[in-house]
């Protein structure tokens, strides 16, 4: 299980990184809640490069906080790359942050035709986007909580430091590059 | 040290309120930062109970999110009762939610000008308010976060049962009754 230190480590790793481009951050959460937001801004003296923080749990809240498109989300389901995409963009564009990161996925227990611990991610900057899928299992609500949220803010070091490899432009999201992270 | 199995105990005992009456709720953090939204979001089966949240953590934030008028932050500060008060009142306004819950606080450490551990909070549900202010001294980061979050938690609680004295009425913000909480 991810301890609750890891995902501390996490975070100061990638506050770290943004505090030295002098960037600041913008978290989109769904399934994570708030979890991703709360690591971020329980590190001291790092607080700077936070800058806010959107928690549409509904799919009405995507659409209003975020502005995911209503019939995205029909169409692919709140728990999609594209859905994952929308919402790091339009925290991107709702925001002073120069980072997004959002996370949607179905932490647990899973209903009827849900994938439970299936997550998507998504990390933008503007002019890099970052998407990452993630199949995490029945490992409890907890446990994916937390993995969902570490995995992102590794998902965000790699689009600062450019550690990830690029995918076939087919995979582009309205016409933004796509490059998923190892 | 106020633990997190406590503040989860407390997120559960107002998720069961709120449940019972058909409610649903919307959370807006600054010092919190998530933590709060996180602890809600993190009890199985009460999920439906949450409906969004906000964290806006800078004054820009405040304004653009919640609609705290910037003259407000200028003039009263933004770790303040009035600023609680616009803060709950705009994620109200700004939600499908049904109770409100606004925290903001000096976490610390504490620079010139600012009282580690002061943190204001309230509740509101569209015809009551509950305000609150802390005074937790340099208690440490964590624990402050910890005790704002289990202390709105209790002030939404009170507002849900009626557990609260009135104040005078010369109290009021913006034309609605204020009770402060016990």
């Amino acid at each position: 299980m991810q301890s609750l230190q890891r995902l501390s480590c996490e975070a100061e790793a990638l506050l770290s990184e943004l505090e030295a481009r002098g960037m600041r951050i913008v978290t989109a959460e769904s399934c994570t809640g708030g979890l991703l937001a709360s690591c971020l801004t329980d590190i001291e003296g790092r607080s700077h490069c936070f800058e806010r923080g959107f928690i549409p749990y509904s799919n009405a809240a995507k659409h209003d906080l975020l502005g995911v498109p209503r019939a995205l989300l029909a169409e692919c389901g709140a728990v999609s790359k594209p859905v994952a995409t929308a919402m790091a963009q339009g925290a991107f564009d709702r925001s002073q942050a120069s980072l997004a990161l959002a996370i949607t996925g179905f932490a647990g227990p899973g209903c009827e035709g849900e994938e439970e611990g299936l997550v998507h991610l998504a990390a933008y900057s503007g002019d890099a986007l970052l998407c990452s899928e993630l199949h995490l299992g029945r490992a409890g609500r907890e446990p994916i909580r937390r993995a969902a949220a570490a995995a992102v803010l590794r998902l965000g070091r790699a689009l600062l430091t450019g550690d990830a490899r690029p995918m076939p432009a087919a995979s582009g999201v309205n016409g933004h590059p796509i490059i998923d992270a190892r």
